[in-house]
């Protein structure tokens, strides 16, 4: 392949919520109703002083203990939730941590599939020259414009970045991917922009989704995209020894697995703990997985991404150890 | 190359201001000598029915008059001023044209560098298969975060939106880039978010300009880019016929010839009845000088963007025309 993943890292706000604050604020929820559909006990909520740029630092300094800043040839920021203030994020990175100045560096703006979308870019940034190693961060606070009574919203989303050191590899065969978009699905995950006019700007941004909708369109084009990239790959789902899907909630997973028939030790899931962490979600799965010896050397592992946009994105990727 | 500029159509707000508007509101400004330093007369102001969208579905409906939507594999849609509701632009574009769902389609959120760091990325997703042609769409309002008042930033910018039509070409010789980024000059030019906290909600945020500062930084980076591309591709100066700058104002643009030493008749501009359009600049460039015959067929071509973030990007390429 050409590139592989040579280390990951992430960073979680320091507050937690668990769903005993949910039924505390919204005493007509049932929450082991809601539990028995998300899977989610617990999710992490970024406070005031908590950003995606103070995350992200967090999950990059720690990779930084693990290479020189110098090797670093690019970076790219995935984030919805960056403050727009025409600076992107990634060049404030590169500032914080003084990363050279001959670097690539620049923002997606994409949503839970957007890990699979800066692969497929950062795969065409690696080279053998200057650019042997790159950075995707993956950052987002969808927290700070969910409220406690956020039904759709509240029990599933939670704060994290990761940081994914990408290495060049030297046998030059380039991955495959599988991408799609349907923005006639935009209204099912949005954010409403209260403020816009400056009438209600006491009340804060709000994120909407409409779950059930987004599952129906996850169990429409994720089975597709990912019978399209076996394809490419000419393999069948029997090669395939991991599968990390974006950590939706167990609704989604569950009825994925069943729709794509895989055995359900075939996927790694961590959302009881973490939530639904947009585009960190993959890279911290594929860390925890690697830590708990449950992703091994040279496994095959199918990594799908889908959400907001709508938007997907799959990939089959060899994984190396040694992280 | 492995890619050509197949075509490029743009738009413009319907509304545009002279500088005897800013003349009027600003009693106390010596516009001859604004004037003469920004070297721009005119520029297009969005008015409030305008917006990144309805500007970039001009300039995409323009080019799919000339290609068919169903061989469309890509949308880069670069833009700093799209709303943010999570919805990425690309996905509203692609549900707007009913674009292939197999498309694939994100966001760059970079600024006045973003149509080169564009073309870098089209590269790598331009094949021989399904994506044989994709689109870069421009499309920026930041007038609509610049008061009458901001001298250093309303005789300056202009809305607009450009869409480029790439090609993928079989002959398979990578472009080559030169990109760069530093985050220290961010406070240089970027957004006050007023109403973050939502007590000036009434107060529009506001973009800020030190362009002094942002003039400085690009005659320190913007030689050394094109000393590097030009190594890159072992050419000199000389080789090249004609050079696109970012249009930035005529003072940059006058110090830039003076620096690099290059005849002025091989820097085409367009910066006086049209402003400086962000990552719309160049596209917007390139199609006047073809339209008029100073750009011409097999023309190698230099093409600079600068600006916000700090960022910057240059690459060669070989002008081919039939458009």
């Amino acid at each position: 392949m050409s590139f592989y993943i040579k280390q990951i890292e992430f960073a979680l706000p320091i507050n937690f919520e668990k769903n005993i604050v949910l039924k505390s604020k919204n005493k007509n929820w049932n929450i082991k109703e809601i539990e028995k559909k998300t899977g989610i006990l617990k999710r992490y909520i970024s406070n005031k002083n908590e950003n995606v740029i103070t995350l992200a630092v967090k999950s990059v300094s720690k990779i930084l203990k693990k290479i020189e800043k110098n090797k670093i040839g690019f970076i790219i920021f995935v984030s919805q939730t960056h403050k727009n203030d025409l600076t992107s994020a990634s060049c404030i990175i590169q500032n914080h941590f003084s990363f050279k100045e001959n670097i690539i560096a620049f923002d997606l703006n994409i949503g839970c599939s957007g890990f699979v979308y800066a692969l497929k870019i950062a795969q065409s940034l690696l080279n053998n020259n200057s650019r042997k190693h790159g950075l995707i961060i993956c950052s987002d606070t969808y927290t700070k414009n969910i409220s406690y009574d956020n039904k759709s919203s509240r029990p599933i989303f939670s704060d994290a970045s990761a940081t994914v050191l990408l290495g060049y590899s030297k046998k030059f065969d380039f991955v495959q991917f599988d991408f799609g978009s349907d923005g006639s699905g935009s209204s099912d995950l949005y954010m409403l922009n209260k403020d816009t006019n400056g009438l209600n700007a006491s009340k804060r941004n709000e994120i909407f989704m409409n779950g059930g909708k987004i599952a129906l369109f996850t169990m429409r084009v994720v089975p597709k995209s990912i019978n399209k990239i076996l394809n490419k790959n000419k393999m069948k789902l029997n090669d395939i020894d991991l599968v990390f899907f974006h950590q939706a909630s167990k609704y989604v997973i569950d009825n994925l697995i069943r729709i794509i028939n895989i055995p359900k030790d075939k996927v790694f899931v961590n959302y009881k703990y973490l939530g639904n962490t947009i585009s960190s979600s993959i890279p911290i799965a594929l860390k925890q997985a690697s830590k708990k010896n449950i992703l091994k050397n040279n496994f095959n592992i199918l990594l799908v991404g889908f959400g907001v946009g709508l938007s997907w994105g799959s990939t089959i990727i060899k994984w190396k150890a040694s992280r």
